[in-house]
């Protein structure tokens, strides 16, 4: 670490605002949370790794701060439940800048507060090589409500928040080599993805989801995860997934990035027919995508009218 | 990882069992975990990095993973709490066998499962070198009752659980090169240490304590956090700090190793003048080794009767 521990704790724990929630945060052996009368906890917890998740010629350090706690904040939401309090463990090289870190900081810190999560404790260390980081976020959900994926029957409509294939679109024109940097601003969906919190609370107010889950392994992997945790099947339109438009002509990224990219952090949820589900939720809009079924596996009726067997493709972030 | 992600998931899953307080486990965005009554939550994150806290020729896979869940489960009982679950996140590089793996897991639940606590989730990844672990544990402790670093006053008196320097004879004995392995049973605080839950939870309930840490950076160091806590100083006395007897003879520690050598998982607390502590607690013996102090600092009697300023020194694990 560019600064002894003790001194890099005290500097994170300066810029740190106490939160609602947290009786006592960072500077002891624990922290010390209280929940909402009537409520369960959430926990949730995902790597960020330098090469596999980020590189830094390629992503900001604000970015790779504001990426690590969207994933954890996004699974909060995947849950419909409310954050709380993230807990970070950082381990980063020697060498590395204290601007750097102070930077991922930034980037982390301002996500937080648009959520309300407090940073109320975590570890340093230092790294052999490469910075890594896990994120923990705490949250919680009225008792019984959390929307899990394993609710999906039979014969409910699937849906998706906001555009896809924006996240993937970025990392294809970085791993080409055709570009050595991307606008930040121009990928936004990729740089600073805003996770669906506000969304995923208005659908579990409205009892609307009957299964969800988020988007971070693309739409053919997540689908198959609630497929399989619900025993079901599904039938998806590839016509009607709706394709992040990208890059200065805003050209509609390919089906292929669409359906398997991952890193979108938007939504994929199922409703009961009667459900009536609006067209925007939060200001995002919402996309009608395929119908549930009893028969295992999931198919894609294609643009020539054709019915395609869809595997799931795992999403290998930079390791592809 | 030497299985693919979802395979290597499922085989973590079918080992762990359900627990009472886990509404969700490992298979959906988040865990779901519900507090007793009137509880609040405790949380604490704990890196576990190869070459940094344990050497594969060194540490069985086993131990392992018993020392990195204990790293989470000493945090909590440094607050007085009760365990609920546990999420590990594990990174390894692609060579590791699963036999090392499987091992790994054994050590870890089989201390979760002394002490009822419930691998509930975490998140998988390769390394690019090494092994790397997060261990996060969740606990809770009744509103109101844990036992902060902060709570040390002036007068109170100062007591360490066990014995102290087990675990840092054990490295240094390995670092030397003398040895190039060493038996884990006779070096059992250093491979396999027993977080003191019970002991605490026995203090909680009869409201003994002021403040309290375990001891995982050392004795001078881990004093030094509820000194600068609770805005005290404090005087022990080196005759009193009870020191394990290592080896074949049986021979108490250095000093030295007692006084700053950490990762011993015992508990440092302090306990107002006029509570009664027993000489055990537990089945651990209790030691007062010393005074909490109005002025700052950190004093030691030495045995030849002369009075030293104690310094903390950190405890850099193998970094050294």
């Amino acid at each position: 670490m560019p600064l002894p521990e003790k001194a890099f704790i005290e500097r994170i724990r300066r810029r740190v605002r106490p939160g609602q929630h947290v009786v006592r945060g960072i500077g002891d052996d624990c922290a010390i949370l209280r929940l909402p009368r009537g409520h369960e906890a959430l926990v949730t917890t995902d790597f960020t790794l330098e090469g596999i998740h980020f590189r830094q010629e390629w992503h900001p350090a604000d970015s790779v701060g504001h990426r690590c706690l969207a994933r954890g904040l996004s699974d909060i939401a995947a849950m419909a439940g409310e954050p709380i309090a993230a807990f970070l463990s950082l381990a980063v090289p020697r060498h590395l800048s204290q601007r750097w870190i102070d930077s991922f900081f930034e980037g982390l810190l301002r996500l937080a507060k648009r959520h309300r999560a407090t940073l109320a404790g975590g570890d340093v260390a230092e790294s052999p090589s490469g910075v890594f980081t896990d994120i923990v976020v705490l949250g919680s959900v009225p008792a019984g409500t959390a929307v899990l994926r394993s609710g999906a029957r039979p014969g409910d409509w699937i849906y998706v928040t906001g555009q896809l294939g924006e996240s993937a679109a970025a990392l294809e024109q970085l791993l080409s080599g055709r570009k050595k940097k991307l606008n930040p601003i121009a990928y936004s969906r990729h740089f600073y993805p805003q996770p669906r919190v506000e969304l995923a609370r208005l659908l579990r107010q409205k009892k609307i989801a009957s299964a969800m889950i988020d988007i971070s392994d693309g739409l053919s992997t997540d689908l198959a995860h609630i497929c399989e945790e619900s025993h079901v099947g599904a039938e998806i339109e590839a016509a009607a997934i709706p394709r992040a438009r990208v890059g200065s002509d805003r050209r509609a990224v390919d089906l292929e990035l669409a359906l398997h990219g991952g890193e979108d952090y938007e939504l994929l949820f199922t409703a009961p027919v009667a459900k009536r589900v609006p067209a925007r939720i939060a200001g995002v809009p919402i996309t009608r995508i395929g119908r549930i079924l009893r028969r295992r596996g999931i198919r894609m009726l294609t643009a020539n009218g054709t019915v395609e067997k869809t595997s799931p493709r795992g999403w290998e972030h930079l390791a592809r």
